[in-house]
């Protein structure tokens, strides 16, 4: 890559251009030199893997044009979360997309071979944590994890997660994803020696103030190597456990 | 027990009293007749098993002067809780404490056979809950309960609580004292098949927010059969339980 | 009823299964055992009696299977709690449904006689109170309590409340249902001598921040034997007061 | 009383001050002359009748100047809230203090003659919340009320309260003083035919959360006629009493 | 009246009932006794002057019932608070019913003639928080109190308030009714010599979190002589205004 | 201007007015002076710039009613914030209103030429921010400021944020919009010199709770130079910018 | 002021420096220039003016070490906030350091001339207000600011803050300092036409949630031109002051 | 191992266990074989390599027993946290413990090489932040991790934490420590592509809320890859970022 500094200061030493000059470029662009590094670094996710579009507050029409845009840029794979089934079939008409309901995720460029170090496993409590599930275990899939999905296993019932004892204990990462009041996450906590990422839902009523409660519960785990994310946010905790997946050794 | 009201009557009946003696009496007094009348009912504690004085907000003197007036009403047992080592000391001077430090709970007329229906199970998280989980259970004792005393088997080491379970399982009432994340009452809620009573305790720090983490873990349990107190309140735990393993069949 | 570990250990006295085999079937199968041993421990809610489904977040389609399941499985009664009339409506086509609107509960196989140790009284402050106050109500009656309901007796006519003072004296439990400021539940906590579970219910506006105010009163009642389940969870509070009124002699 | 705005215009009227000098007077001073007419207006407490000084973020020695410049302008009682005994001891040396200790009050002037249309009614739910009770009960005395205290009536014991139902409905106005969950308000709200101010106290622990259970409590009162003011403002309590027992026929 | 409890000690001296009746009698009966003093006593409000009926939880054919009933009880008057104008167009088939659409209030029995002390002056901070004001407004009137309006006076142009400093100050009572940051109350507050009466309003967006931001303040208002009720307690407010505006001298 | 102190002071030399008549009209009328001369001053928006109409709460009867007496009395330019294209349809028939539909604001009279000192420059966090960043912007292009958009420059891309430096530098004002955990306005706040007013906005779920992380993250900016308006508040924002902007040298 | 990039350009111009001497040292240490060159841009305070070290969370020891770092730098003025009064004694061993004690700030180099556009007004509504209005005002003075003080103006006496109007109405930014319920800032933000910076403080007791209800109050101003800071935090708002004191043309 | 099952298999086949006692053993045992077998596994700390005592609510008693017990069992590392200097000063006595005083951590057996696949970042917003970044950071360097600290680079000043990109990038996980605002988390998530944990710190004051307003801002952050910690719990960072730093290839 030409050195855009070294090129000015060249220019400098030549006399093309003045010192006075060469401090106002220096002024105004370390920065643009940065953002052109950043590019390549800031997300971890090469050119061909999967690039995110959080559906959530963006109308069709934007989501039409910015993943229009991603394709034609090259993009082999596309993520769009919080995306509502009739804007799915509205995509549908231009975007090869393939839809997870449950997740609530569209997908461009198919699921690929999973590559990480070992497998992700998806945890719930209950049955109404599933949405908040399949989009942190989707979310993980497309980014190249293999998932293993243990739902419906809650402390109210204890013997249901001790039979998948032999899951828990070979995972890689574990999401654990519950709401109420969010035991599930302490006491996957306690059984596993892998980092575990903490889900809270909004599953609940009255004093779960919408999520609150498991998410308290979460940040106050007695048990070592829970992390937590926002209420209901299975996008973060997927990516999270992609991370950590795809550890590689740096030294 | 001389009932005084029927000393009344019968002294109207005797001419003793007049009709209108007896109706200004009647007029002035029946509350506080019905406050002999209610010692009797709404506490379930019987004269001479046991009276409570809580020592939290009261001066030594206050105490002092109570606890005499108890003493000389012929009362056997009296319960002082949140009673400071130092002012227990200073009771100890004109009267028969007995004092139990981690429970800071003073006793007069000792500890009563156990007379109730089964055991009453106190289980902690931590040792940290001990204090409050000693609170529950000298009053659940004082009050005349079997009490069987799980401390330090909080879910982050599954095994722990797991080894206990023949006494969880033969419980008649399970008192379940946990900080941080309160996880543990829901865990217990799911293993037991008596009334689980949840006690959050204030152990913890950041977002445990002084127990309303375990508080709000506490009260959105996903194990039916669970029901909670305030935070700390070993007190209520104890006579709640008490209560319960008293339970008469009233048919 | 069979008891598979037993059987197989029957079967490998008699020589029928090898004890390699029994090794692997008690290593593979263990908590699916404990499973079946579990239903008939943790609950206290044995075959035949009363099995329940949360209806909440659920799916018509969800709430048949699970039904048609139970049944299948020679489940006498099944209590199916927060099920909108339409979705009861739909199970009526295949299932002989009892529909308490009130208390939006689905009940099949009948109401049960009565066989626990008492009455369990239910007591609402208002009118408002009555569907939590219903779902407390049907729920232990399906469970087999005896219920008398004492509705619209709040403390602010304090006449309609003392005027059930018989009633409130001789209950095995209470269960004291109230929104806005609560504080039936202290009041009846000072006059019974039996356990009280209060529930706050979410009625009320502005500050009572939908049953917060009403949950926070409950939890700080300065009468004892006061024990509090989660908002509007009239399910809970019915759940717990039938555990109460079945505690047996278990010495 | 010499009213300086009407001197000013008898002045002018015989000649003794110009038109010119009473425009110089009235622009540069209407604000302390209308500060000096507010006395008289806003709040109710006439020169000579008392002046209130909140002691609770002043130096002894800000209070001590305050203090000398009311009784130099001829102020005749003085009312100094959130006073500590040090302090008044201090103030001792030169004033003649009169110090209500268990009210944390100074009063000098002594304490006036009752002149309001009834009887200020001050009801504490227990013997904790008597230090605020005392605050509202002083204040209304020292503003010329008469006050009765009924302490110690909390709603776990009824029969307490019910038997002072004759001072409960004659009362001109009743504060109600309570911490924990605050029940009092609204038992007295129903029983009384008067307004009810509720003062929450900081009194409990856990849930109580400082005083808001109390708080949130009293502000949803099912009964009607009550008002709520700060927690742990007894000063409020006193003065908004105080009015209401002055209100006088304005038609 | 008879009382019955010198019946019953005539009867017991005259041995028309014997002692063991006479003390059951009396054990059962004394808050029967209490419930039928109540009924005159504990509103302040006699027959023929108005019952309210809280409309808002109530269904039409509730509503109806109650009024119905109240009617051919002879009661005069009516106020039905919360009442949509749809439920109303029904209840105006079958009553005489005067609708107040801003208030939503009923009345049947029309407005009485102002009896009270002097003046109940309605203030509002903006145009958005007159429903509340005319809840306050509409049942002072129909109490019978003399009501002025003065609307949209808030403190961000003080002049409208200023200038309408005479109706202020000759008011008997004040009921101040703001959204947002409250303020007016503490304004109002400092202008007035009677009692005033904040409701906070739900009015405001962001961190006014549905009125919490104006109880705050108003709760904590550096004026003496304010009250507060729960947000938006527009009926609440208006009950205590008329309570207080009809004191009477009780000397 | 004659001064009406002075005249009602000749008139009292002179005898025309007696002193009780002037007591009067002085005890009444200082706030009447004060109020004409507020007219002129307390907005610094002086007739023919622009008046803000919030639309928030009012029917289109209002608005219209407003906007003719507005036009009526002279006024060139009018702001209206928080109109539905509905309502602003409406208007249409009637008035010459320009409508800016992500703003939400209608406006009459035209955009005026800037006048400010320097720019104002809104910058947002993500897209989602938009409406509220253009309520800020149109607010303060329609009072005279010269705007800038730096829209969807959010940390978690921070080349996009550098990118815009030139711009950031050399604004006179900046407002930062931003939802989630609302950290532009602390990065804004370390880059810029100039004043940076935050505007958190309600974008976002789970513990955003509706905009109060960004506003409390806001509100703890370690950035100097940083101060708060409401969540969502932008015209707040846009309203102080434009004062900031527009100051003026007042030695 | 030696600009060493400058520098460094001279020395590749004239030969002193290779290119790729020059490459690696604007590679290695932009940051530390930019750091150099952000001293003159992010904050607006030229070097010899002031520079600021907040003293909360430092020991005396750290606090020597950077203001002897920053006059061995040639800094002229120094401002340390949040400074203790036994730390400053300390400091004056080595420094020439000027304490103000009511603010808790410490000077070095003394005050500067004012050269800002116009005055800073700073008004609390109480005396216990005065330690963060001085923490404010000294802030203020210390960057070049002419500042008066309006104190103990509150609302509760609104004719105190009426008579101060000549000030209030020529500020170029006032600063608006109340705790309780902060009523302060929504009266000055109706009567100033400037920009008005909104300080919460933590005075107050209960309900005033150590600063909370007076921070959503100010938020929730009805005022516009309102910005806020942080609870206690005068520095903040003395900085954002002077910021737009000196706001310049920019045009 | 001898396979305890196994031999109870043989003694029933062999006729040396009667099948009804194996069954109770069976029943009983389940979870006691689990127990065994979780010692090994529950924590991934493998005897010889680091156990942790959490000392914060310990007696130095309780520490030296425990720590006594430990190094009797053959344990080589021990890890104390929040262990004050007193009690250290104390341990050192009987122990050879080398204490952390900033990160308020002891260590016996000395700091292990590390072993994990990268470097462990540590980056704190301010100074203030730095004894919960010491605990993350010594926690992770006892466990076997290399740790780089950052330390004082906040968003206040980005060109600080930009000048450090290098060591972001190439990080295998970072720790992101931050009180106020705690922007900072996002910042770094945006730059970094390895997993971020965010901890929140109790720096602050006012609106902070003992670091709530940093805890919320940190689960709403906006870039990707953020996990969440409880506010202060440097330990349970570096726990986990242990756990990621020492994943394996799994497959």
């Amino acid at each position: 890559m030409d050195n855009p500094v070294r090129q000015l200061l060249e220019d400098v030493k030549n006399g093309k251009v003045s010192v006075d000059e060469a401090v106002l470029k220096l002024k105004k662009k370390p920065f643009e030199d940065l953002d052109f590094a950043k590019v390549d670094l800031h997300r971890g996710l090469r050119q061909g893997v999967a690039e995110v579009i959080y559906g959530a507050s963006k109308t069709p029409e934007q989501i039409e044009k910015i993943l229009a845009a991603m394709l034609a840029n090259g993009q082999k794979r596309t993520l769009i979360t919080r995306l509502g089934e009739e804007t799915c079939a509205r995509l549908k008409k231009s975007f090869d997309v393939e839809y997870h309901p449950e997740a609530r995720i569209g997908l461009t460029g198919g699921m690929p071979e999973p590559d990480g170090n070992g497998t992700v496993v998806v945890v719930t409590a209950g049955t109404s944590d599933l949405p908040v599930a399949e989009e942190a275990a989707v979310t993980a899939q497309a980014l190249g994890n293999e998932v293993i999905r243990l739902y419906d296993v809650g402390v109210s019932g204890l013997h249901r997660l001790l039979s998948r004892l032999d899951e828990i204990m070979s995972a890689s990462v574990i999401i654990a994803v519950a709401g109420m009041e969010g035991a599930l996450a302490s006491v996957i906590g306690g059984l596993a020696d892998c980092p575990v990422i903490a889900v809270p839902t909004s599953v609940g009523y009255g004093a779960s103030f919408d999520g609150l409660a498991a998410l308290l519960a979460m940040l106050n785990s007695c048990s070592s190597g829970v992390t937590v994310v926002n209420i209901d946010n299975g996008f973060g905790a997927g990516y999270s456990a992609h991370l950590i997946n795809h550890a590689e050794v740096k030294k």
